[in-house]
């Protein structure tokens, strides 16, 4: 790589920011704008065909950083955890098929009519506890993604990156890892400390950036901003990232109706842009 | 008081849970109710006026147990910065006359432009340090309420308990104490140990319920649940509040369209029943 997009080669592209585009226009999108990496979602790459979907991104020449995702871990009922047990394990599959090392984890919020956060937070460590093995199998590493406190009772009751430290710290850093996503992340004053005892460990499994920006809309899922949009330091993060020693990937995940209303690859042009100027 | 009105002795009623009452009705409608405490905004009691509303509920045999709100001292614009203290003085005022030892802060979010959440919070300890002896002057305390991290950028840079803590331990204890609202904390695995500091140092000014409830709407500000509706274990929170030695108001505090188009003594029987059940 030579020029301008030199400055790209940490670059990933999490396929939800332009979700307009189906996976043939992500794979020349990405490559015409020089970032060498791209996110996938279960959903759009089982549509395509998790073989056909691998042998696209492969032949394009990217590096699949990262599938989403496994998890939602917190189910007492016995029938409900199988069920959730066998779809993790599919998705560990598809995640060996498609040559990344990474599954996040949406852990998974409250059952209906639960209080008891530490018992949630419990069945995620018997989860994992079950997985780990798994997934090391398969060249997979399981990546606890903390969510923003306000997905605390209905998405995921891990919701610190100590809390999914703790959790991770708990299995081998090869077989669990965490996610340090600055849009879930930004606000908390031991978020340094954390990312340091992360590093540290050898836990840090992927590193996505969005920016926090407000009003938050009804359901508070499609709110996140551009970066430069809003609230985050992304520098910063980066920086404390980057001073662990952690020298991967870094994936642009923003969920937002405005993007998905324009030109893929305009937005894609303009992820770049925000990317060499506030994050490098 | 007797019989089942016994049980309520702690409650206060905040009155913005039932805003469709005017000032009169809320004294008329506690005392009926047999709940002792009401909390207070500030704009109500300016449109009835200040010392009117004073002799209204000390006339009815209430104790006004908070005022809402002090705060929103992170602008970095001098003639913004010294507006926001004088209004924190005029508040303080009030809240002496209203009979009040506890003025709620809400201390701010971050200026238009500004990413920098610890510059934020050193702007609100230097408020702080200006505004502390006033309070003490005047028999009041301010209390610094952690919210929610989903506020963090445009309401209140201070989203946990430990935070507030921080911040209240630079100053005498009979200055500064600290808020412990269930709606802002419930999710936080770290909140039992800082609830015990917060007694330990005598800094717990203000124990505050509302439920957890999803989805949230759009803003996020009126989507707070009646206690039992959503994920918040409010006996929990009352036991670990009760052990560290603290016995005043537990305050009902929710923003929820819903109940303010309900007929006011509704809700709050309901607000009385739930307490009882759920709380106590």
């Amino acid at each position: 790589m030579t020029g301008v997009s030199g400055d790209l080669t940490r670059l990933s592209l999490n396929q939800e920011t332009i979700k307009q585009w189906s996976l043939p226009e992500l794979a020349e999108g990405c490559v015409k704008a020089g970032v060498p990496g791209v996110g996938l979602w279960r959903a759009p790459v089982q549509e395509y065909g998790v073989e056909a979907a691998a042998r696209l991104i492969r032949d394009a020449g990217l590096a699949v950083t990262s599938l989403c995702r496994g998890g939602f871990f917190t189910a007492i009922d016995p029938t409900e955890r199988a069920a959730a047990l066998a779809d993790n394990r599919a998705a560990i599959d598809e995640a060996a098929t498609l040559g990344t090392d990474t599954l996040i984890l949406v852990s998974g919020g409250l059952p209906p009519g639960s209080r008891d956060l530490t018992a949630a937070r419990e069945r995620i460590a018997d989860a994992l506890a079950e997985l780990a093995p798994y997934a090391a199998d398969h060249g997979v590493r399981l990546a606890i993604e903390p969510l923003h406190p306000m997905y605390a009772s209905d998405r995921c009751v891990v919701s610190t990156l100590a809390q999914a430290l703790d959790l991770a710290e708990r299995f081998p850093a090869d077989q669990v890892g965490v996610v340090v996503d600055t849009y879930h992340l930004w606000w908390d004053d031991t978020v340094a400390a954390q990312i340091a005892r992360a590093g540290a460990g050898g836990r840090l499994a992927s590193f996505q950036l969005a920016d926090w920006i407000t009003p938050l809309p009804e359901g508070v899922l499609l709110g996140r901003g551009q970066l430069g949009d809003g609230a985050v330091d992304f520098r910063w993060f980066r920086e404390h990232v980057d001073a662990t020693g952690f020298d991967g990937p870094i994936e642009v995940e923003i969920f937002n109706p405005a993007l998905w209303a324009r030109d893929g690859a305009e937005v894609l042009a303009e992820v770049a842009e925000r990317y060499r100027t506030l994050v490098l």
